[in-house]
């Protein structure tokens, strides 16, 4: 049976000494996020998450979510694990201290994601989704709303809900076609059925809060004429307690791949009543303020999965014996050596753990830029936090889910045999990791993101930026770093030729990049983890211990083994996409 | 949900007008089988497999093999398929005639393994194991045993196993514990215990034959110690009929990922009665003929899974609608397309398609080579056919079958959110297809047969004859060729030098090439898939209809964007492996 141990040491590395996370107290409401603090905040949620939502992975995924004459039924346990995650403040570790959140770094709440959905990814979804809804609110909201919900999201004694899916409208959102139609008390009522509303109906909350995409008489049609409604389960009185319930039916759950803990709800609104949230007609803009959230947020479930997966492949790798290294004489007969003997396996150990490595780090200082543009004092520096947020928004999502699919399916073969079956908990991961590259946007939508929006948003200066901070990380480095450095000149200007032909060539025709923009996200991705394990190599030089070494090892691997990939995926890039486009539809066959 | 339509005309195209198998009718036991014939052949199983098993896909994995005291039973419908299959002789299609067989080239059976894999991949595996057996018997068995046994595996009525695993034993069989001591009458007692057995205990044959390996007293440690017994399910009476049961028990079966349908035995030898087949100590040499021809079946599953995700994501993407292509122009309101007008979505179409359809080209040609290497009278042809299935064996186990994951992992992304949910069978596809990554030799295991024995057999000739089959086919090429023979020139020349460094660096240090064994087999695998391609491409060339088209279509796509991926990975195979051997363990945490 797998076990998953929170990563603290690494966590601490990547917050601490690599992006510096105490420079946030700088920032006055940030003034209490010391280093202790935030060891101590790591430490008190690794040990709830590990010793009471870890245990629950295994058992909950053989149990899964069950429907009942309309109830769901979450997995046993779940429902004490929750309430005494929320209990303990979790859910609204960066949330306002005036709705009862804890004020804390946006960092470091991503750190407790982290560690929750390698903990249990199901279990994941049910605070996170809350998150989303609290954005919404938080930026949409009007102050009675903001009053009436957001301590609750923040308390975790009710969930939240982004029901935006039909069956018509999935990545096309301008297709939804539930209806909102106005009442004279300045409420709506809600007709329409959504699909796919993860955490829709459960039994761990007193409430749910549906955000709701709606479509009012008359409005425009397309996504121009989408408006977002919160429709809770039950009904709020003004005093804030409870009234009836809201006429919102779950008819089914799926049955899915995996992520069997957590319920995908069909649900139908049936003259539910509704409220407005921010301006008619703008509900994709707002939309999109629990999108890119939720975005990274499902960058995180992919790392946790990875994460999982990488440490028990390592702890089962020195554990397990079969074969002789190469270099041992071969003999008719010999006692088995551990397989992390051999090089295909240390090969694939060292893959999971770089791309897994590196991927936090990215996330983490993701995130830090996520606090710095929503609280930083000096403006330009906001504005700087954000563009980097955007640009990097795709790639936490797109690059680290796809990373998650890659490290779980490598983490079944180092098992083997041992991995396919279900008692040793490694084909799980393979199972929970595919639907991070499918929600809230697939990684293909992504990656138009990236080339579509990204790359040229604000004058074209983002890529521009990133790719000058890599360059002055690469001029500050020493010699002792050449060992990364030079496979990182390499594949960066190998990544600034693609994008200065992606940003050409879309004038002629926006084929030729969108062709090439899955392929192009995998360069960005790789180059942005070469340019943070050059930063780790920084930190880790010259520093003693199994755990620096096993850092610069690390980096060294990822230089030379996995960043020159890109050089197979450029030439790919600037093909151009006639030799996708140009095949008529009936020679596809 | 899904469905599945064995791909006749591609493998008409494959076998009749690409590898030419009716070249083999100047064998003289292969004289009937004609282009005629072959088509016959190909549309009456097509017919039954499609309409008899392949409907029970999604049934037998929602249902699954069940055990209850020690029997398994398969799930409904797979009783009277699997009689119905026999009966029609398909089992025993390419086996002798003298055994009952029909007689016809390997080739042909081959194809209709690939359609039974893309039925239905759990149900193949129970006539898919009597194949080893059969061959086993055949090259090692006595004459006794070969009349006893054989017609009933060609027949189907009975059905064979490869009991090789135990739990301390798996890629290191050399660990084997279980004992065979030999009784007056010259049987054996067999006595332990054996996991991970494929069709171990069902309920599809009246009798189940076990291939055991097993250690009798006093013999050699290691691999040189190991024999082959044959043990079956029931005694047989010297008249043929069956006697009582040996004591072979199914205790439990697993619990995994995929392959539901089919059962996964755990087996205890309680002093069983087995026979020695073969020379004592000689297990392992023995074992691996039936393995070998294992490991390209595999290959055939992985095939077929990619056949099945393949032509389920082409429908979804021509019938599914959201949004709209980048070239029209942008509208508050529009009718959605079918989401094959988007380049992504083509990308992956695109990758699905050449890559399986690569696939089938290598490994039907490889096929083919089997059938002249054992039948074909000149004995030099016989020599170079038998290099050319050795040198493909592990490609076209290790690279199909990782192309397998591949492709069933697209196969979800086409259909998004509606490929993660069960009910329309795409991510059963990805669930089935990651066991035929591990069984019957790891990928890594693979990786290593290709560089570690393949690359340096008969004095190194293997890689340096299909080098220059594949420059023949490129001189011969013309200049409408030539959309592919200049990349695959570079992608050659690529593989050659990696090639070159591979075996001067095993002499340095063997962990050099091992720790780039998974990357060289990648190369290898895409190289060859681009010469078979660049045959494609000749044969469609100048032909008319969507057909051909889509062959040249598809061959652009692959000589564009996926061929050139190997100039990622030559550096990396060229980096050596110092970056994976020289951590310390401690490090790798």
């Amino acid at each position: 049976m797998a076990e998953y141990k929170s990563p603290v040491r690494d966590m601490e590395f990547v917050l601490n000494e690599l992006i510096h996370v105490e420079s946030l107290t700088e920032i006055k409401k940030f003034e209490d996020a010391t280093p202790d603090i935030i060891s101590g905040v790591l430490e008190e949620a690794a040990k709830q998450i590990d010793g009471t939502i870890g245990v629950l992975n295994e058992s909950g995924d053989a149990q899964g979510a069950r429907l009942n004459d309309g109830e769901v039924t979450t997995p046993d346990g779940f429902k004490e694990a929750y309430a005494a995650y929320a209990e303990s403040g979790w859910i609204g570790l960066d949330k306002d201290v005036e709705f009862d959140g804890q004020g804390l770094p946006h960092t470091l709440a991503t750190a407790v994601t982290d560690m929750l959905s390698g903990a249990n990814a199901a279990f994941s979804l049910y605070p996170g989704l809350s998150n989303g809804a609290y954005e919404a609110l938080k930026a949409h909201g009007t102050q009675a709303q903001k009053d009436m919900y957001m301590s609750h999201l923040s308390l975790g004694d009710w969930s939240g809900t982004m029901c935006l899916t039909e069956p018509g409208a999935g990545s096309d959102l301008g297709q939804v076609r539930t209806k909102a139609v106005p009442q004279k008390d300045g409420s709506y009522l809600i007709e329409g059925s959504k699909i796919f509303i993860t955490a829709g109906e459960h039994d761990l909350t007193d409430n749910i809060l549906h955000l709701v995409l709606a479509r009012t008489p008359g409005a425009p049609e397309g996504i121009r004429g989408i408006s977002m409604f919160i429709a809770p389960k039950f009904m709020v009185n003004d005093d804030g307690s409870l009234s009836e319930r809201n006429d919102i039916v779950c008819p089914s759950i799926e049955e899915k791949m995996g992520i069997h803990g957590s319920c995908t709800c069909v649900l139908n609104f049936n003259e539910a009543r509704g409220y407005l949230v921010g301006e008619l007609n703008k509900g994709i803009q707002n939309m999109f303020v629990m999108m890119n959230s939720a975005r990274l947020m499902v960058g995180m479930q992919g790392l946790g999965v990875a994460e999982r997966a990488t440490q028990n492949a390592i702890t089962y790798a020195k554990e397990r014996k079969q074969g002789r290294p190469l270099t041992r004489k071969a003999e008719s007969s010999f006692d088995s050596d551990t397989i992390i003997v051999h090089p295909d396996v240390r090969r694939m150990l060292l893959t999971m753990k770089s791309l897994t490595e590196g991927c936090r780090m990215m996330a983490y200082d993701t995130a830090k830029h996520v606090d710095l543009s929503e609280n930083h004092a000096d403006g330009a520096l906001r504005a700087a936090s954000k563009a980097r947020v955007d640009l990097m928004t795709p790639i936490c999502k797109g690059f680290i889910t796809d990373v998650g699919v890659e490290v779980a399916g490598l983490g079944v073969q180092v098992y083997g045999g041992h991995g396919y079956i279900k008692e040793n908990g490694m084909e799980q991961n393979l199972r929970d990791s595919k639907i991070f590259c499918i929600y809230e946007g697939t990684n293909g939508i992504q990656a138009m993101d990236l080339i579509g929006r990204k790359l040229s948003m604000n004058g074209g200066t983002l890529p521009k930026d990133f790719f000058a901070d890599i360059k002055a990380e690469m001029e500050s480095a020493g010699s002792e770093q050449s060992f990364i450095t030079a496979p990182l000149t390499a594949a960066l200007e190998a990544l600034e030729t693609a994008t200065d032909w992606l940003i050409e060539s879309k004038q002629q025709s926006p084929n030729h990049s969108a062709a090439a923009a899955a392929d192009y996200l995998q360069v960005f991705g790789l180059v942005t983890l070469g340019y943070y394990w050059l930063r780790a190599t920084k930190v880790a030089t010259g520093k003693d211990g199994a755990f620096y070494q096993g850092k610069l090892a690390t980096a060294t691997f990822f230089a030379t083994k996995l960043l020159p990939r890109v050089h197979g995926l450029v030439p790919v890039i600037m093909a151009g996409g006639d030799c996708v486009m140009n095949p008529e539809e009936d020679v596809i066959l």
